[in-house]
């Protein structure tokens, strides 16, 4: 989005201010639809960013939704999916939220251990119904080169490859539930198409082994996606377009084995898909030369943005991407931008690029679409909560769902 | 709080749960009043804790309120303390939260800088008014020992020492403002006492520079006090004990300096106050052996608890003290503890020695009584807002203040 389309926004809503631009982000779900020749069905992560207008606008391209609580399991149905077009998964799934979402006839329970399995099913039996079910599998290879990985060392999520022959038969043979297929979602964020495939390759090699040890016939099959998107100023794009060269072949082989014929495939994403598509706009409130740097204070910190601090998984802080949208065109020179906590660590950037800035100016943090405001701690000190709004058909729409009021409220 | 204690307010008002001792905390205030023998009031900075409950309970017995934004600022005339007893600081404060500050006749605007000083000036001046205000210094030096230290390096916050010869003489001709003395926070979390009077006597001789600087008549000194709370196992408790006779030669000695005979000192803190009198109750929801772990995955994460995930300012994850209340006398061995997000970073702690923990059982997450729920993501997918109840006169009160609507709570 220009420089100029962004200040309109703020104009409209004030700052701090999430903007997610719709269209673009419509325009890549097609995208990738498009770009595996139907191999896949697109299922979209809610976590990575719930927001309710994001979601409605979502729904209606979208094969699933993923919910990762049952409260998400909500979120999805109040769009107008239908219940069989959600899957639930996650961790640590109370005994309630299972019961609701086989009480809501949710399409794809996720399964992550054998003692969820066998409390899925004795309730669904308990109730008269078969829920349908997908385990999820834990590999012991993540291939590097991907950001956040649940493989090689105890993980919490999915049964461990290693465990698959004993735990899947005995989840395959529970009365309450219908074995679908397997679901792998091991390793996030990654830039390389190349690692992209070799994992999706591993995959393909433990869901045959999976059907083998239960012998059923596979409808579904997720692949977790892993695709990545640009942080830093130095990293590139995932390069996309060379993706089906190198994962088509690995899903046709797969779908040609036994037990496969009937399978359908959905990518399950999030980052990906909006993450590009979504900036922070944050308000500069004051200068400060402080001991060779000039600071310049900002309206949304950690609070408001706790990856892009780099305190969500970073073990160094490193700037992202940031853009003065006021002066786009002004003279460059080095600045550190902080948030408006009173606690030192609350810093956006050091030592980062930007054209001039001076009070008043709004600076854009770039690739904000995605684990941007609902993954930061936003009542740290009372500030504000941000806005979010939407950009679809040329027009902006608040789509923010904080309540306002007195204590969360400031005059414009 | 014994392991009963807590099962109690589990047993009414379930998991996850913020339980805050007020008889605790309230003792504790009493003993720092009385631990300097009158030389130090006590304001107490909001952002620690801002729970209404807590604040109600606390507002009595102190001095000040320090609120580090203008929503705290509302929070503390909304437990009934004066404006006049209430400081406002914060690095980034917008022109409307001064405004409304000058408007409540706050007791004391904290300014972190001249354009601040200037905003202020102009602002009261307008209405009539003159604005009482301290001068936040930022020191050159901390001694070591402190967590976050905010001297040495580049900072947000206060007017740089070396540039108090230029910037307070002008602050002191504002004619909106009344300069009435100086405030000094240059480090958090210090467990050593030598270290907390090395640092004072720096504020000491920096206050006595400030004066001289401005030839005011100083009213007030705010000491940020920097008194650190055990989080680690290994980590003791400050000697609290010890810091009187080392730190009061160094009161003793500025207040009979010229311009300071009217002086009062307040100390300003939240963590030491509150920090060790919370705890977060999670309940654990399944058990997995994975790869030579025993994992539990509970339902409280770093969506609730980002400190205690090493997510706020550590460099290094390290485990904080748990306890398993459930079982308090059981056989020890070694768990991973993860939360409920479908994220491989959420971990509450990494080979932690644990009384045996099975399903449905509660752990106690210490020192969580100050940076615990609002400085904590909790709307990060969708779990259920945690409640927080107090501790009062042998009973326990709901204090929560999420509003409990549909996409926020779940059956009991």
């Amino acid at each position: 989005m220009t420089p100029e389309k962004l200040l309109d926004a703020v104009e409209g809503f004030s700052t701090p201010l999430f903007v997610y631009d719709l269209d673009a982000i419509l325009d890549r779900l097609s995208l990738l639809k498009k770009l595996f020749d139907g191999r896949f069905g697109v299922s979209y992560a809610i976590k990575a960013n719930p927001n309710m207008g994001l979601l409605r606008a979502l729904q209606p391209q979208l094969e699933m939704f993923d919910a990762s609580s049952i409260l998400e399991v909500r979120r999805a149905i109040a769009t107008g999916m239908k219940p069989e077009f959600i899957s639930f998964s996650g961790p640590a799934k109370r005994k309630v939220e299972i019961h609701e979402a086989v009480d809501l006839h949710v399409g794809e329970l996720i399964l992550e251990s054998l003692s969820e399995a066998e409390e899925a099913s004795a309730y669904a039996q308990s109730k008269g119904l078969l829920q349908p079910c997908l385990v999820r599998i834990n590999p012991l290879h993540v291939p590097r080169k991907f950001g956040a990985s649940m493989a090689r060392t105890a993980s919490q999520f999915g049964i461990d490859e290693e465990q698959m022959g004993d735990a899947l038969p005995q989840i395959a043979e529970l009365a309450g539930l219908n074995l679908v297929g397997f679901h792998i979602y091991s390793g996030t964020n990654c830039l390389d198409p190349e690692a992209i495939a070799e994992n999706f390759e591993n995959f393909a090699r433990i869901f045959e082994q999976a059907q083998a040890q239960t012998g059923i016939e596979v409808h579904r099959l997720v692949f977790g996606s892993g695709f990545g998107i640009q942080y830093l100023p130095d990293e590139t794009q995932l390069d996309h377009e060379a993706l089906p060269a190198l994962v088509n072949p690995i899903v046709d082989a797969l779908l040609q084995k036994p037990g496969f014929e009937k399978a359908t495939c959905n990518l399950e994403l999030g980052r990906w898909l909006v993450g590009p598509f979504g900036w922070l706009l944050t308000r500069t409130i004051s200068e400060k030369s402080s001991r060779g740097s000039e600071i310049r204070t900002c309206d949304a910190g950690f609070n408001n943005h706790l990856a892009a601090c780099g305190m969500m998984g970073s073990v160094f802080r490193r700037n992202w991407v940031f853009q003065n949208i006021s002066n786009p065109q002004g003279k460059t020179s080095a600045y550190m931008l902080v948030g408006p906590l009173c606690t030192s660590i609350d810093r956006l950037a050091v030592d980062v690029e930007l054209a001039e800035v001076t009070v008043g100016d709004v600076i854009a943090i770039e690739g904000s679409g995605a684990y941007g405001l609902t993954a930061s701690p936003s009542r740290f000190i009372s500030h504000p909560e941000p806005r979010e709004v939407t950009y679809h058909d040329g027009r902006f729409t608040d789509a923010s769902e904080t309540e306002r009021h007195p204590l969360t409220t400031l005059p414009a």
